[in-house]
């Protein structure tokens, strides 16, 4: 699986870092696709990726700033403008489902493909065929939430070589052996199908915040996460400031990673303050605290293997 | 006066055409700018030309369909965040308010300046401080307007140095003459106002029009303006098409403007169907009809002299 950065400045859009939005790319789960936020253009965005609307098959909106928001009505019109008819699901605060409903009201937008929205709230959790998630509420002055997502162990493999070498041909015993039962064959041989299969798979573990300031509950969403995306709208000596406007600076992020035992973390919500010369220094201080930091650009490509 | 295309395209962004949106330009007057239509990421094009949105005091929606819209919420909130403190109207459907309300409010945008929103009615007619304005419902099976501009003539100029030369000094005499009125000057020399001041500028006629099927009303917004602004969806031969989706051909377009006895037509809201060569075609098939036509692209200028 694989993160790809749309968008990944602060408030408003510059030439070089549009507003927020990224997509996880599932090519193990049929090509799914997922779209963490969804500022505006973030359509125009894609036209410069592999990324088909067809895919995108849930958006999740952390928070309802028009930065990360905007660019929702015209995903959705125009994933229906395709030609789309697979579903789609949108999760998101109180208020998004008014905000979708008028939009495409408004603009007399019919949806060719069933569309599913799910206002959030502390503490759900829900079951996707391949990820349970979780979602708590952060700290932003108005709601802002964090998506858990993880991915489900895959079950170990049927080691059929080993078992063609023992004269065991194919057949229904090995759907009853890949279950761990223990099979009695008509040559008297007996085997115990768990010694015959590979341990199973760890699903991956990720984090992705809209913008919050420092709280312990972005620790217990990025406890031993592969993959923690955390904005990082402020820079080292700012504290003060990261909190009265809600925001976090770069080393809050990586002490977040490093206090819930993150393997990655991403910095993203970048300022347009923020010039080349800056950005080094803001991925350089997250990575005194935190080394395996990654500062994300408008185009950043993350793989978890 | 100067339009400047940000956005030519038809129903979604290609890499080449973003979605719907023309300023209209005015360093005659204080570097006013009017925004016509504001297509998703028209605030993104914005960053590529002079203009500072700011500057925008006014923005004229022509119909409710995402591609002509969604941009809007995006301009407003950014013209905020920039500090602007100026009034702004924003002149558009039955609709607009609530889309604008809905918008800023679910994603608690508190805008530092005036917002005024004015819905459109067929037929209305209104004075800015330069410009009358006319508005006239299209064909577009949505609600679709087209708006007349009328600039408002300059009065002719005092012909100062001609009434040096006769001896008469400048003085509220000045401004007597420039009223038109006969002065008996101390001397006893009677001078007629009229004769010193050159005639009138007359003010430019402009029409921009929102999506619509060839309508007559179109001729009516159009009669005898400096230029015709208007949609260019479909080409030559596809007018059953064109009938059908309420949109125009590029003859038809031509065969407005020639009707209207217009000075200028830019064709605009060009299909991504449409590549270099065939929009050459589409060019020059309307200027068989109209020779004063242009096919506008995005960061396209047309200056009115």
């Amino acid at each position: 699986m694989n993160f790809y950065f749309l968008g990944t400045g602060a408030g408003i859009p510059s030439k070089t870092r549009n507003v927020s939005a990224a997509a996880l790319l599932l090519p193990e789960y049929h090509g799914d696709i997922w779209l963490f936020d969804c500022g505006e253009a973030t359509q125009h965005q894609i036209l410069s990726t592999p990324i088909k609307l067809s895919k995108i098959s849930r958006i999740f909106i952390t928070h309802l700033h028009g930065d990360h928001l905007y660019g929702l009505p015209g995903v959705l019109g125009s994933r229906s403008f395709q030609g789309a008819e697979s579903p789609l699901t949108v999760y998101g605060p109180k208020g998004i489902r008014r905000f979708i409903d008028v939009t495409l009201e408004t603009s007399h937008t019919y949806l060719k493909y069933p569309l599913h929205v799910v206002e959030i709230d502390d503490g759900m959790t829900w079951e996707e065929p391949h990820f349970s998630i979780f979602v708590r509420l952060l700290e932003h002055g108005i709601p802002s939430y964090g998506y858990r997502l993880m991915e489900k162990d895959q079950p170990g493999s049927l080691q059929v070589e080993r078992l063609k070498s023992l004269g065991i041909p194919p057949g229904p015993h090995y759907k009853e052996l890949k279950q761990g039962k223990v099979i009695t064959f008509p040559n008297g041989q007996t085997l115990d199908g768990k010694e015959f299969v590979s341990p199973p798979k760890k699903g991956k573990k990720m984090a992705v915040l809209g913008d919050t300031k420092f709280t312990p509950v972005a620790i217990e969403l990025a406890k031993d996460v592969d993959l923690l995306v955390h904005e990082s709208t402020y820079r080292k000596g700012l504290e003060d400031r990261a909190e009265t406007y809600f925001h976090s600076t770069n080393v809050q992020a990586a002490e977040i990673a490093r206090t819930a035992q993150a393997k990655n973390l991403i910095l993203t919500h970048i300022s347009t303050r923020f010039d080349e010369e800056a950005c080094k220094a803001l991925l350089a201080e997250a990575q005194e605290i935190f080394p395996n930091t990654w500062l994300a650009y408008d185009g950043f490509q993350f793989t978890l293997t």
